[in-house]
């Protein structure tokens, strides 16, 4: 059934700029993030279909006959990707023994499986036995698009195993990307996964994930950048935890008390995402040092605004003054109230700044990776194209 | 000559909203800060005018024969301050010992005395005998208006010892204001002092020492606001000198680097001047707690606009998070980049809470006083209206 194993991974994402402006209709710029979710399937055990993802502490294993009555009884094409109804999300869920209500990420990484793998494969009617195995250097619910690159992974995976998309070796030591088409395909699937985790996506996190690079969001339009730098950046988790949900309806509150005031905070936030999407088009061509000084500009003055719309916390006011000690500049991601923080790294960044940076991030109880944005989207590894760490955890299962 | 001695004050002044802005055609909110410069003349020996400014530590006396030989020809009326021209500026350096250059405090707080004092006795060419001392809580070149509170009360000293404005003795412990008539002469006069002192002044300083409480100020015209209420704050000096000329060219160059983004930020400000001078005159009609609480908002709003026009400093982040940590909201106060910074109290502060707060901020380095805005302008003082310590410094020259 399946041929050979195959190895993908995909990108998380961080907002650059426009993170609660985009909720009244400005432009929103959404870059990959370079903490990538791997994901592996190999043939299985006949009979049996197996996921394991350490990350979340699951794994679990269904025999193939019980999974074959799960078929939806629909063939529509593969090319059209089938939005999941409540009716088939509600027998999954009670095949996989989750309750109706149950939310928590374990759940709803296993529905967003067993839709993607029974969807891709209904049409063929036959269902190979595999087993999966997912790590991700992405924390989740940390609004870093960790649900997006997992369902992005599955439905490359998943199709390429379907042979719906190309699936040729990879060389050793290599990676590859997919056509332009392919991703369009993978997009689409990944997109019905996020419906399942999120309920009503905005098919940026997928996006970005199969694609990389930057994105720009407006109005429910979505437009990949054509070209994006990579840039070096601190990801900072302050583990302050946030309601997303809370901080929007802050922000909205605050808007509707002060319009005179606030509604020109969002009109000065809109160019600031154009000028970033302008700058980063330059760099692509040839980077200079002052873009990177209006970048970080651009940065700072993001983080006051968001500060003015009350979604800052002080844990990410401490992540700005300890960068800023150190000459560089943050701002929050995303939700704000905690969450997490990015900090640009410079080519005139000494390596030396950036170690002390981290361990006096880490000193004030967060989570900081050294990472990029920029970086692609889903990709074809060889086994060899990983670090020993990803690759040993993968091999484990 | 002089008939009895006379005692003055007037208030410093602190912009509540819309400095920087200002100079972009926007709204800004000055108030009467309560810290005051007392000043005191009195029938000094004959053919001697003696000056004693133990702040700025200048203690000068001159022989009434030589002023005399300095009476400006022209015979202007009183009523119409004159503008002090060049030529005569120099005439008095030259006298006085002063450099062409010097624009320190002390030389020219000793050229305002001068010109006033020759100019309002100059129609009568009688100058009297008197000795003059001043003593100020204000500290100097902390854009706190203290040139203007001096000039002020120089102006309502000598108006009133030449009878040009009443003079009545005032009760035991109690203070008098004047007639809006008289504060309109003193204030002309006190004008003509800060040019003096400044060369080019808006006229917003001596308008909020002459008349205290609050006013609005756009676009080179004053309007004080019918009434307002009295608030406590903590005002604090970081003590970090910056150059307002540098800062407001800071803002110019940001402005036209990002015009598109920092437009918007000048058309929010604006509507927070708007909105708290609302505010004010709500609570000069009755105080509400809801009615802290919009002006603690509309101060961290405009502390981080501030921040978005590069004039914040860290020793202001700093004032800031020592109060936000006591539930108190600060924001800068004049040109930043250092300087001096407004923190609001409000009935529900603890007591407890204000003098931590303050041992807090002195503890960094700051000078912090408790005081409050919106107080009356210039006053006249009986002997026993005023502090012990403050009768006992202008008892001792």
């Amino acid at each position: 059934m399946l041929a050979r194993e195959c190895i993908v991974s995909a990108p998380g994402k961080v907002i650059l700029h426009g993170e609660h402006a985009v909720v009244h209709g400005k432009v929103a710029l959404a870059v990959s993030l370079n903490l990538r979710t791997y994901l592996r399937i190999q043939p299985g055990a006949a009979g049996r279909v197996s996921i394991n993802m350490p990350n979340i502490d699951t794994f679990l294993s269904w025999d193939m006959s019980s999974l074959h009555a799960l078929l939806p009884a629909s063939r529509a094409g593969l090319q059209n990707a089938v939005e999941p109804d409540a009716a088939v999300v509600l027998k999954l869920r009670e095949y996989a023994g989750l309750g109706d209500g149950l939310e928590d990420t374990r759940s709803l990484a296993v529905l967003a499986f067993l839709y993607i793998y029974l969807s891709v494969f209904a049409e063929s009617r036959e269902l190979p036995s595999l087993t999966m195995a997912v790590w991700s250097e992405l924390p989740t619910g940390a609004g870093l698009g960790s649900s997006a690159a997992f369902s992005v992974c599955l439905s490359a995976a998943l199709l390429a195993s379907r042979g719906a998309i190309a699936c040729s070796a990879v060389e050793a030591g290599q990676t590859a990307r997919w056509s332009d088409e392919d991703l369009e395909l993978i997009n689409k699937w990944a997109f019905q996964g996020e419906k399942i985790i999120h309920g009503n996506p905005s098919g940026v996190d997928n996006a970005v994930g199969t694609w990389g690079g930057a994105l720009r969001y407006l109005s429910g339009k979505i437009k990949p950048l054509s070209s994006t730098p990579v840039l070096r950046i601190l990801l900072t988790n302050t583990r302050v935890p946030r309601s997303t949900k809370v901080l929007v309806a802050g922000v909205r509150d605050k808007i509707t008390k002060f319009p005179a005031i606030m509604n020109p905070v969002l009109e000065s936030i809109d160019p600031i995402s154009c000028e970033c999407e302008r700058i980063l088009m330059a760099m692509a061509r040839g980077p200079e040092i002052q873009h990177y000084r209006v970048l970080e500009e651009l940065i700072d003055i993001n983080q006051h605004h968001l500060n003015v719309m009350g979604v800052g916390h002080p844990s990410l006011d401490r992540l700005c003054q300890v960068s800023l000690a150190h000459g560089l500049h943050s701002k929050l991601t995303g939700a704000g109230g905690g969450g997490c923080g990015i900090t640009l790294l410079t080519p005139d960044t000494d390596s030396s700044v950036v170690e002390r940076s981290i361990q006096e991030l880490k000193d004030c109880g967060y989570d900081c990776w050294e990472t990029s944005i920029g970086a692609p989207g889903v990709l074809h590894h060889s086994p060899s194209s990983l670090t020993e760490d990803v690759l040993k955890i993968l091999n484990s299962y």
